[in-house]
């Protein structure tokens, strides 16, 4: 397994071995571990200092299901601290067929670009691309692999990311070719501009295969994890039917689905974009005759909705829960068609659709123009990849948006606009988005589906802190967080799985994901966070949102016990 | 002495005895106490938990020259840290005359203002004040000096600080009643319009007289001081007729006056902007007899220039140094006649000029209009008023100007804009303001007049940082800053006033200055400041700033020990 070292100043590209004791280490935690060592944490995001990261997990190149996530990294625009998001599609699977575990861009162009990173034929070129510039991520994914081949993986950005804009997203061809994976949170797409890169091509035909040092029990511990994917409920049967879609209503029945710019959280119209309504939308159209498919070659969980067009052909794929709630309910938009073509620009352009979710919320709320005008953000989306001021001010999220607009009442967290699971309604997010190294990001440790009494603040951080860990686990060996969707411990069994394929053992996921975030909180002190950062809004401490009046009311106390080394053992000591 | 707390939730105001340990505390160190007392240094700078203060001196209700410096302070919303911004005027030597020491300005009011609060007749009420809703500084003190007397001080905001521009600046009537003196840095107008207050008038009449402990001593030192002044070639002379504007050419000279965005040290219409053009420019419309006056009652430096219109009239006053470099050379206007204007409008819409000067040439880089087109800024300034978007953009200052149009070179330190000594060619500034916790702040320890060789980097650190303690002195006595400017060693002579004002001894203005600065610290601990911030711009320490090509190369170990014990002492102990 390699590394592969792109110097964007000198556009050449070296090749080193991964170091051993990084050989079952993947995604969010080599990100972490290279960037720690590697960059300055207080350098400029989009300064020559700064490095970017692609990385795939330890799996990618086995036929275990849901290994496959592509990982991007780098110190964050959006947020000043270290960022992970990571996606499915083709790209991590395919950089590990090529025998690369991570791909560190470096440095800056002294002429303009933008360029193309092509990886394949065993080797890795930079190209100059100077014709893709401005061009949206589906002409430039289409562009390139009539280029490169049609089968290749392309991650690439928009114009958002071009221009430097901190709501940029990373985004990535699934199996059909779309660019519709996006690493979307903390402004990597910005990083990636800053770079030069317009896009990275990874050809499919990788020969590396991921040695396995005791193939019997391997085969065997495969066999028990997708028993137990396609056993569970939600794995089996929710995510494949309707996608994360799929917690509509559930969310908005527990008043935790921010409506309004974070208002309410409960939206009137919630049924009208729910799971269901988007099911009987697809399948009303043919679709193709599947309403959802694997984002990742080999997934088994299909959760990646496919929503065609009127013509029934493939048009948008996946709309997520995150989506509908951030550009549906928080801007009073109750309309399907209209959130499809919302997002379906938004990943033209590059742009996360949380963060665009949050900023466009807080310029309805400022007046720019009225809850529910699908019309009037579509025209802003324009504005944005067109780079006019008012673009350029959405484009930078929600905290500049809000700063330029007046708003008193601005969510988010570290900078990053805050997601689609309200953390008054839902008290432990309150805990994820103020003590996560990433910032105000659900995927960072999601309480939302655990069962307890999610308005009381008894307990919160506890669960917050347990889910976080485990969520870095996941995100360390580059598997989908729904792997823990499935019924009973999923964690024994991938410990397994690595030493059947390592011959090591000793595995522990707990360990590992405290590992990683501590790595994190080390780039993050480096960087000049401190408790100060860790905060949940003013607004949402004292203003009830409807329809629980919740407030985030977790003690400061808690908070202040969350780096206990009683549960995170000395909290210097990391993984060399 | 009393302390008159206003609280704008409920429009009530409350009297309370300055504390005894306070007496001879005033301005900027009062404002610290105050600040690191009563705020949580983490809370949001635009809500209702932060406070804003006005303070005056211990001398100010003497007769002792330049004692009457005006302070303002809150947490910042350009720096996000602790802020005093002080100014000449009126309003600091009526404010002691009321027999008030400060004001604390809390809460924020629950019905829209805005409010002017009227400290006269023994009492301090609050009005409601709708008319004066969206005037700019010089209408508004117009009209509020009609209302409650023509020789009341008004301390008020423009447009800028209604809306809630971190560029805003709080602005304070000279004696002729023009609303000039600035507390322009740090965004403290968008405080005190986010607390719904308009305006402070401050009635003349107060019947406040200091008491004197040894008034033969008093009146002796009084003299002494009083001799330096006028008898010192900075103080007696130069400041008396050209003001602070004399300073070009000779930064310009030594490469250090920004021309351009930054782009460069000297500029090539350095001459026609110069305090010599200046003169003639006055002195050829008659100026009404004179070319400076005293800011405030009583200073015998007189070094605020008056710039009469073509019919003489008085126009602006004053006209700084740090202006004509930040919206003349270094937006590459060479023309005293705009630079005029441009200042003028900057007044009375409530702007900093140094901020804006800063965000306007990173605009001007990024294409938004050319180096030298006059015009296209006061075409700004007024978007800036109207409040466009464009106009918020600028209005939140450089930072955000940069992000917006992703702007590689921002010239910004702690989120606030570097002033007109440029810190390659003027090496101990760079240390000024990376370290000072005001963020990039001119005042907090000019390093220029020093006898030292600008360009060495060697011992720069020291040099700032005593020149910061002799700065936050002064500060913390509501002395003008430019009473250090006189021959010989300045500060025994006020150690000496303060013990013949109180009747102790021991005063030492040294301890003063680092507990001020200590002080400071600790709020901006508390608010999430690490050595992380205390940095200058990557670019200006890389780029070579022509003519003298230098860059800011101050030894990372330099930085490091700015903060020895044996310098401080104990860093968290302070005076209580």
């Amino acid at each position: 397994m390699k590394i592969l070292r792109v110097n964007m100043t000198t556009l050449t590209t070296t090749w080193e071995e991964l170091p051993g004791k990084w050989r079952m280490l993947g995604n969010r935690a080599l990100n972490a571990k290279i960037l720690l060592k590697e960059v300055d944490p207080a350098c400029e995001p989009l300064g020559r200092y700064n490095k970017l990261v692609f990385s795939c997990g330890p799996l990618a190149a086995t036929n275990i299901s849901s290994s496959g996530r592509l990982s991007v990294g780098a110190k964050s625009p959006l947020t000043g601290g270290i960022k992970e998001s990571n996606a499915g599609g083709t790209g991590g699977r395919y950089l590990a067929r090529q025998g690369i575990r991570a791909v560190i861009v470096e440095g800056k162009p002294r002429e303009e670009g933008p360029y193309v990173l092509y990886i394949g034929d065993g080797g890795a070129k930079i190209h100059p691309a100077v014709d893709l510039e401005g061009l949206g991520n589906y002409r430039t994914a289409q562009v390139l692999r009539e280029r490169y081949g049609h089968d290749a993986s392309v991650i690439c950005i928009g114009q958002a990311g071009e221009m430097g804009m901190a709501a940029a997203g990373v985004f990535n061809t699934d199996m059909e070719g779309q660019p519709g994976r996006a690493a979307g949170r903390g402004g990597l797409g910005a990083v990636m501009g800053s770079k030069g890169l317009k896009a990275v091509v990874i050809a499919k035909d990788g020969s590396y295969r991921q040695p396995v040092a005791d193939p019997a029990a391997f085969q065997a511990l495969r066999k028990e994890l997708h028993g137990m994917i396609l056993s569970s409920p939600a794995t089996g049967k929710r995510y494949p039917q309707y996608g994360t879609a799929g917690l509509i209503p559930s969310i908005s029945v527990r008043g935790a689905m921010p409506t309004n710019n974070f208002r309410s959280g409960s939206f009137a119209a919630a049924e009208a974009i729910s799971g269901e309504a988007l099911y009987q939308l697809i399948t009303g159209r043919g679709g193709e005759g599947r309403t959802t498919h694997a984002c990742m070659p080999g997934c088994l969980i299909r959760c990646s909705n496919i929503v065609p067009d009127r013509e029934g052909k493939a048009f948008l794929s996946p709309l997520e829960y995150e989506t509908l709630a951030m550009v549906g309910s928080n801007l009073g938009i109750g309309d399907l068609e209209t959130i499809v073509a919302i997002n379906r620009r938004c990943n033209d352009y590059g742009l996360d659709t949380i963060e665009i979710g949050v900023a466009v919320g807080i310029a309805m709320e400022r007046g720019l123009l009225a809850f529910g005008d699908g019309e009037g953000v579509l025209k802003l989306l324009d504005e944005i990849a067109a780079g006019t001021v008012l673009g350029r001010v959405l484009g930078q999220g929600a905290v500049i948006t809000g700063r330029v607009l007046g708003a008193a009442r601005i969510p988010a967290v570290k900078g990053q606009g805050i997601p689609a699971h309200e953390p008054r309604a839902l008290k432990g997010m309150s805990v994820t988005y103020a003590m996560s190294p990433m910032g105000a990001d659900h995927t960072a440790g999601v309480t939302t589906g655990a069962r307890v009494e999610h308005t009381n603040p008894d307990g919160q951080m506890e669960l917050s802190r347990t889910l976080q860990v485990q969520a870095a686990a996941l995100d360390a060996l580059g598997l989908c967080m729904f792997v823990s969707r499935v019924e009973g411990d999923v964690f024994p069994v991938i410990e397994k799985i690595l030493t059947a394929v390592s011959g090591d053992t000793g595995f522990d996921c707990l360990s590992l994901g405290k590992d990683v975030i501590k790595t994190e909180r080390l780039f993050n002190l480096g960087a000049g966070f401190t408790p100060a950062h860790d905060r949940v809004p003013e607004f949402m401490r004292e203003e009830p949102l409807p329809p629980t009046n919740a407030v985030s009311d977790i003690p400061r106390e808690d908070y202040e016990r969350f780096w206990d080394e009683e549960f995170w053992g000395p909290l210097d000591e990391i993984w060399d």
